[in-house]
């Protein structure tokens, strides 16, 4: 009796000490793959972020004055309320599904195709600069002239220079130029206030900081099998994605609902055949806030979106119970959504 | 000499005085016209304000799944970074320049015809039961089919029960009721967060509750301008406007850009033709900073409307330093802004 009573002791502790033996195995293994959202915003070398250029930032991000017909504004479709994204499967500029701004300052590039190196480099090129952007309005689609786009960008210079506040705030958050109401200064002022919008503190990034509580046996359970199934071969880093390119259905081609024909991604951008039907690793960070999946938007249902992928990808059929472990572990990759405290922007007067 | 001094000090009493006198004479004329706006949301009788109601009601003022195609929210016409209106001329629901939000509560009704009695009212009746609404795309107007609006009602309602988070908050928000999520109560959620959207504290009213210091001479002697010009006649009480209905034209037309002949304002909600070309009297507060003005949004230089006020309703024509002194008087009218943190609105999960 004694003698069974201690063996069960030792037991119960040696399965103690191999739980933990395999939680920290697994943690090892995770913080060898990614990393965690730091607390404070990465800093630009060559664009410091003042107090005066953050809040210029700020206010250009809801300014509806930046869009040609004054309607629209970055924080139009990178709603702030919905952790960076509308809820519209595609997007009335791009016509691919709209890519959070939340940590998207730690992306590789941006946009699905990568055509934009970085967040200022999107202001200033991209979204003005595109000749493949069309508006799809509820009449129908529009295309921007791209002829057009030179005098569409001081149309927006000439309506901020309207408001005399934004003259000052200009001149307060650059400095020292002489003409600081120029686009490039915009795409400063917004990098700077984009590169805030960051997300820490998941549940995910606890755990894999030390927390073990952090994370449920189930969310554990899902992360081992998005390890071991393959996933994280490209959704890594610290944005669990968005640090690399990959050809969208590398086993089999997913339905055309999921990947149309005539949008050949990458293609677009370097004209290299290897590059058709390649896109940029989508991050899953905020992922359950982020629906809907995929450049076409084609599902708001998370666990859809994560069978489509591993059949498309890696050519596994998961189970029921799979899936389920996997979507409860990128639950827990929702971080804490910034504060945002609207700006209240300055009227013109003429 | 020591006469002459004495005198002198007596005469600069005597003015001191005078000016005293006057100042108080014109705050007893202007409490006689007009009110503070209060410092707490005002309360509605049958529609309790519950911290929940309130979170509720603020989601949903952002929430762009109230409507048809996602992509318009009452935050996006009703911009509050910008004084709760948008910087176009015209709505796109409406075909009227968009009046602000923030102290409609006080407002007598509705809209420049008045055809929504209040809050709750414009929400839950005129905004999608308004069979003249007319979405004004880019690729040109869109009628609404009234035909379809009950359809479109219950359409955002199952848009909302997609997303489980908003069951519940209607739940919490309206405890007792056996199917909570219902098309009045987004109309009760909502007037009650618009409720809290008010500007107290403007420099006017400061010194209308006494505090000499708060205007100087010019802002005062636009007062007496704006009251003694006849102004005051319409523009008054607590909103400075928003209290009761006048023929655009009383004197002389505007022109047709400021009154054009086929918007025959308040008739086409009484059929009295004795409302043709009558409007609701704008609320003057936070003027300045909600251009463009007039029901057509016809220009956004507040001394052009100031002007063309006087000309069309009083037979004014005033001087350039009348202008200015007006000018200088209405914007004192700006109160504090509402300090906004924007909402985390829930995702769908199918």
């Amino acid at each position: 009796m004694r003698h069974s009573l201690v063996a069960s002791i030792f037991a119960l502790l040696s399965v103690g000490a191999g739980a933990a033996h395999a939680e920290g195995a697994l943690r090892d293994q995770a913080k060898g793959l990614f990393e965690p959202i730091p607390k404070t915003a990465p800093a630009f070398p060559n664009n410091p972020a003042t107090p005066e250029k953050l809040a210029l930032g700020k206010m250009l991000y809801f300014e509806t004055r930046l869009s040609e017909h004054r309607d629209m504004a970055c924080a139009t479709c990178h709603n702030l309320s919905m952790s960076g994204v509308d809820t519209i499967a595609s997007s009335q500029l791009a016509g691919r599904d709209v890519q959070t701004v939340l940590n998207a300052v730690f992306n590789k590039s941006l946009y699905w195709d990568g055509r934009a190196a970085d967040l200022q480099d999107q202001v200033v090129n991209s979204v003005m600069a595109n000749p493949k952007a069309v508006l799809k309005t509820r009449g129908g689609p529009m295309a921007i002239n791209p002829v057009e786009l030179a005098a569409t960008k001081q149309h927006e210079i000439d309506q901020l220079k309207t408001v005399p506040a934004y003259v000052e705030a200009f001149k307060t958050a650059f400095p020292g130029e002489a003409d600081p109401l120029v686009y490039n200064n915009i795409g400063k002022a917004i990098a700077v206030f984009e590169a805030t919008l960051i997300t820490p503190d998941s549940a995910f990034d606890r755990w894999l900081t030390g927390d073990d509580a952090a994370l449920d046996d189930t969310q554990k359970a899902g992360l081992e099998l998005f390890i071991n199934k393959g996933c994280a071969a490209c959704h890594n880093g610290v944005n669990i994605g968005g640090a690399s390119y990959a050809k969208f259905g590398v086993v089999a081609n997913p339905g055309p609902e999921y990947l149309p024909p005539e949008d050949a991604g990458r293609y677009a951008v370097t004209k290299n055949n290897a590059d058709r039907y390649v896109f940029k690793v989508a991050s899953l960070r905020n992922v359950e806030m982020t629906p809907p999946y995929f450049h076409t938007g084609s599902t708001f249902d998370l666990r859809k979106a994560v069978a489509v992928m591993a059949e498309a990808q890696l050519g596994a059929k998961l189970s029921d119970d799979e899936t389920t472990k996997i979507v409860a572990f990128l639950k827990t990759l929702t971080g804490k959504q910034p504060d945002i405290v609207l700006p209240v922007l300055p009227p013109r007067d003429r």
